[in-house]
């Protein structure tokens, strides 16, 4: 049977400094790559074998599908990677520090631009040291300005249905290495999550969640591989 | 112009007890990490960072070419693995110490199986701990029992036709993370290398070899990027 595993890369630099990340390249840390292993080494001790990976253009989430493809001995599989199923992008906000932004913006405009559905962050300025116009990893690309959950959800799901789908109809078990919101994208569609409530649930670094489908591609429930 | 970057896999444990590998999958030494990353860092000293990458389905081969394109930081790549940049299958020879094959079969027997275009070793015993039949990793790929170069040559070429010389033409900068005679194949083929003298041609490890190539796709010298 068709299965699906998403896992959220692990600890980055920023996740550490507690900054905004979105679309700008962080490394994991010492713990990120940790965690990336561990899950890779219980994709192993629980025989859920990955046979396709998809990933996105950033480093860590790109280290976090090979760390845990090397863990569980499976580097081997094709890998996809693509800006699609990148971290939403924080635009304005992109390396701040959330404590400052708080601080600056005042508590209920920070908690709105995190946890509300379709309220964009600010534009990243043009100019800015976070701008990725001329970054030759996105030539050709789309690059936001800015994205709300919903935005980012607009690019999740057309690249889910033309390209992860298609490798479940085939019988595939395929592996996503992603961000706490492209895969909340994935997640709200799978489990029928309402707009309300999608931006609070918590995604975990390295915390591999898996959907058993059905031959007509119904998913099952969405689980913790770690509780089954 | 089109540029074709070639780099063998680092030191290998087996390199290290200078063991006929072949097929078998044998990880890096710390040195061989070392030496994938430096290979990385070369790319990017002299600006020459690739953009689309192929390798092996061997673990020493993919990890390599993970080292350097995360050291130029290219790791965002597309990349593609496929059995046919796969090492020469030693055969019967396969997990033999080299020394202990010389004391076995007489130095002369082993020179003509490592040194000769067109003699392959003995076929690899069905049942033997080396028998990759039942990987997963072959599914359906041909597993040889035994290769010559001529043998190994014969399944790189058409691969560089379908695969590789296309992202050539479109423009790209391509690197192939392989093994010492899969790239024999290449280097044999775009320097015009007689039968005669391939086999002696060594290829260092972590060491990118640089073709550019003209309009009509003609490669020019083979050059080492240090010496560049």
């Amino acid at each position: 049977m068709p299965t699906l595993i998403l896992v959220r890369h692990g600890q980055s630099q920023w996740n550490l400094e507690n900054r905004f990340t979105g679309w700008w390249d962080v490394d994991l840390t010492e713990q990120g790559v940790a965690e990336a292993f561990a899950a890779g080494e219980l994709l192993a001790e629980k025989g859920l074998l990955p046979t396709v990976a998809f990933t996105s253009l950033q480093t860590r989430a790109i280290k976090t599908l090979h760390l845990a493809l090397e863990a569980c001995g499976r580097l081997w599989i094709p890998e996809t990677k693509d800006w699609h199923l990148n971290e939403r992008h924080y635009g304005g906000l992109t390396g701040l520090d959330k404590q400052e932004t708080r601080d600056r913006h005042g508590e209920e405009q920070v908690h709105v631009w995190r946890r509300s559905f379709d309220v964009p962050p600010p534009e990243l300025e043009s100019g800015s040291e976070f701008d990725l116009a001329s970054d030759a990893r996105y030539a050709g690309i789309p690059v936001p300005r800015t994205e709300s959950l919903k935005l980012t959800i607009e690019r999740v799901l057309p690249y889910w249905e033309s390209a992860i789908r298609p490798q479940l109809e085939a019988g595939e078990t395929v592996l996503v290495s992603a961000h706490g919101n492209s895969l909340r994208a994935l997640v709200k569609h799978l489990s029928g999550i309402s707009d309300a409530d999608i931006a609070s649930l918590e995604i975990p670094t390295g915390q591999p969640i898996v959907y058993d489908f059905d031959e007509r591609l119904v998913p099952g429930e969405r689980r913790y591989l770690k509780d089954i």
